[in-house]
């Protein structure tokens, strides 16, 4: 384990934390806040702390895909205890556990609350709640591309050279490459989250307002200004403006790039986008169906069952219905929504639709393999071939995500008494980075409830859920640790 | 798709059901009941109908792969559905979908029942629906042998010689090599079942109790004759007695096997073996942790929590108390083991340990992988190598079964209108053919409330469950119906 390497690149990220803090603190001089120690402290602690640690690069600059793990890990980790800091310092949120699940939360983009009254809180703290869902937005993007990629070729490409041990990727060199990316991406991205805001401010909606619901969509992350979050404003179009960017924001970024190269023909077949526009029909179609009797006419009963749909399957998490109240069918269709997630190489959780994809055609090949054991059955995306390891791989994330999944409701039973539907969606909804879940933890309850222990049994399934898993598992690994 | 083979097979198999049938048509002349024509209509029905299939051998008898899961998926619905004809015919369950659901629960050895009183039935109809686990656990553990086995060398050997293609095997060839083992099995299971039978009529049980009660503990199906199950003797040593042969039964029958052979040491250095013993020690000591308030006294507290934990791992299913009742802890252990189920190679259900211990290693070498990607790793259990063809199995066989989950879960909500918990864990019970879930379905309760689509899909449930899901899928793929 390269420690210095890593203390270097975990001092970057804490400084950029510190310069992104900056924003929030001129929140606080606009609306005359008393807030300004509570973003001050922190600013001065990161940007000091980061520039002590990358005062010298190290010399020795090799990182190994080891390195990588434990960079991602702990600096997702870093990043959600500093940024507690201006709500404790504030008094919004005193305790640490509790500022830490809802920082957490929000860098991984999951609207997860322990908060029971939101509106108490002064304007640069609502900032700078929605501001991690965008920072948290914008740097799964980035990680998406660098340390864990999908399928498609670039992406594959730097996979290997993060994960080739020998003679081991300079960081410089990685770096520059990944840069050159991102900044197309996160143009992308930032003119997707004016283009909301624009659209928002539309509806007469104040810029403070439209600003921070379109950090919260950008991210796929949920937090609202509001307890009742966009149902709030009983706008059948601030609906529709953000249930269309929950999906915008829910395709695989790649795609913007591609546009963005006037590459439109492998846009229109890509079968991820395909599989995600069809299992969102579906499901509006079908909860539809189920809700019309809530409901009074098709357009207002599409309105509702479309956000919803949008905000589960996207891990987004807004509100504009209790759908705890919905009939059996629909609640049983948003928690398997739950599971599926948005694309790959999006801001959006849970398993992702690609990789389900690659799921269901692994079975296909195997029912083949059994009834004709000899020939050679070859796994497909887009007509490109998909290599053994990634299929391994998809399996490997099934299992270790299963292994998690039962495990932290099993430590919610041990630590907190709550009945069975609270735990189960309480952990789907974290390690899917959704936010709400049902019963207790439904669109109109939160997790204030639970004991300190199980907020950061929550946290950890955040971060590990944001995160692909192996990151914050590998965190735990003492092999991770020797030199 | 060789069909007259396949019917030659079928007609076989249904022959053998015939003459089962007599034994409890026996009953019905002990006990002077009026329901002799309920059993000797269906014994004439299928000896005749046997007997006509399997006139003449066809002559070209090669079967491969395809037909194999073909007979086997067709010969558990075929036995189902002549199975339910005394049920029928004697009035018992007049409906055919109920008869079904009660006859399939049976001979898959789940133990979910639609039935509100069984201590109405008449003798003979308890005695065949108790026996339907006896012969479904017989079956269990030739099919286990013949057709899906498991890592060990010599059923691996036995899959090769049935998936081989070219040139195919000749099915007396098959089928004397199967048998000499089968012999074994058969005498094994058989000893144990009479062991049980003795160790019950030692409380002073009736023998016509003691033997139900034995066949539903032989294949872990978990019928009783009470209404309120085991719980009905209220007796400390009979719980006893069915504990310990619930954990006998749960185990690999390869294990007795070698112990026959007088092979001690890869009996107690068997790993399959320890980590199941060791999930049973650790789930019974949570349980009675958790559950220490509702009990007087340790050994009472013991006696429940290992029962509990024995029939829900072992997916058996009888009950001594409604664990509905207990705290959050205890009924999230049991939702979890139900899933785990037993050993490979038993009368058992759910994921088995060995796959679960297989998963685990696969996941363990995954993240190896990632920190060390030049490395090579081998997954080895009991010191040998586990080929790569049963890592992707066992994988595949997880995704086969999330997805049949979700699939079922949701059409279960189409179909009926009731809670989550009831749904999730009524297709808990049935796939991991296990028999009573939680709240409607929970051990007071039963499946009468279903309608009979739902009550059909349960049932397909159960035989895929039991058969490892692919025979019964693969019966609604086209391609099986190719030639």
């Amino acid at each position: 384990m390269n420690y210095k390497m890593v203390l270097y690149l975990l001092g970057q990220m804490l400084r950029v934390e510190g310069l992104l803090m900056i924003l929030p603190l001129l929140c606080t001089w606009v609306y005359h806040e008393d807030t300004l120690t509570a973003f001050l402290i922190p600013v001065v602690v990161l940007v000091a702390l980061g520039s002590v640690l990358t005062y010298r690069m190290p010399q020795k600059r090799e990182i190994y895909a080891k390195e990588g793990f434990a960079v991602v890990g702990l600096s997702w980790v870093l990043l959600s205890v500093f940024g507690a800091l201006p709500f404790m310092l504030s008094g919004a949120i005193p305790y640490f556990c509790d500022a830490l699940f809802e920082t957490a939360s929000g860098f991984t983009t999951t609207g997860a609350s322990i908060l029971t009254n939101v509106e108490a809180l002064p304007h640069s703290i609502l900032f700078w709640r929605s501001f991690t869902h965008w920072i948290g937005g914008m740097g799964v993007l980035v990680f998406t591309l660098a340390v864990l990629p999908r399928s498609n070729e670039r992406s594959v490409r730097l996979m290997h050279v993060m994960r080739a041990e020998v003679p081991g990727p300079v960081v410089g060199k990685l770096v520059s490459r990944v840069k050159s990316t991102a900044r197309i991406l996160y143009g992308i991205y930032i003119a997707l989250t004016l283009l909301e805001t624009l659209f928002l401010l539309f509806s007469g909606m104040p810029l403070f307002d439209a600003l921070c619901h379109a950090f919260g969509t950008a991210g796929t992350g949920g937090f609202s200004i509001w307890n009742d979050s966009i149902a709030h404003y009983h706008s059948a179009y601030v609906d529709g403006v953000v249930s269309v960017f929950m999906l915008l924001f829910s395709l695989n970024f790649n795609l913007y790039y591609l546009l963005f190269l006037r590459q439109v023909r492998p846009v229109v077949k890509n079968s991820e986008l395909r599989w995600f526009l069809s299992i969102v029909a579906i499901a509006t179609a079908a909860i539809m169906l189920d809700t019309r009797h809530l409901y009074s006419g098709v357009l207002r009963s599409f309105r509702y069952a479309f956000f919803q749909v949008m905000t589960v399957i996207s891990t987004s998490g807004f509100a504009t219905t209790d759908f705890n109240r919905w009939p059996v069918l629909s609640r049983t269709i948003l928690v398997l929504l739950m599971f599926v997630g948005a694309c790959a190489g999006s801001t959006g959780g849970g398993l992702k639709v690609g990789r389900i994809m690659l799921l269901v055609k692994t079975f296909v090949r195997e029912v083949r393999l059994m009834l004709h054991p000899r020939s050679v059955h070859v796994i497909r995306t887009d007509g490109k071939r998909v290599d053994e390891e990634t299929v391994r791989g998809a399996a490997s994330f099934l299992i270790a995500y299963l292994f998690m999944f039962s495990a932290s409701v099993l430590m919610l039973a041990v630590l907190d008494n709550f009945d069975l539907v609270t735990n189960f969606t309480a952990v789907s909804a974290c390690i899917n980075n959704i936010g709400p879940g049902l019963e207790m933890v439904g669109p109109t309850g939160n997790y204030s409830l639970f004991c300190d222990a199980s907020k950061i049994l929550l946290t950890l399934d955040m971060l590990a859920g944001r995160l692909e898993l192996f990151p914050i598992l590998m965190l735990f690994s003492p092999s991770t640790w020797k030199n």
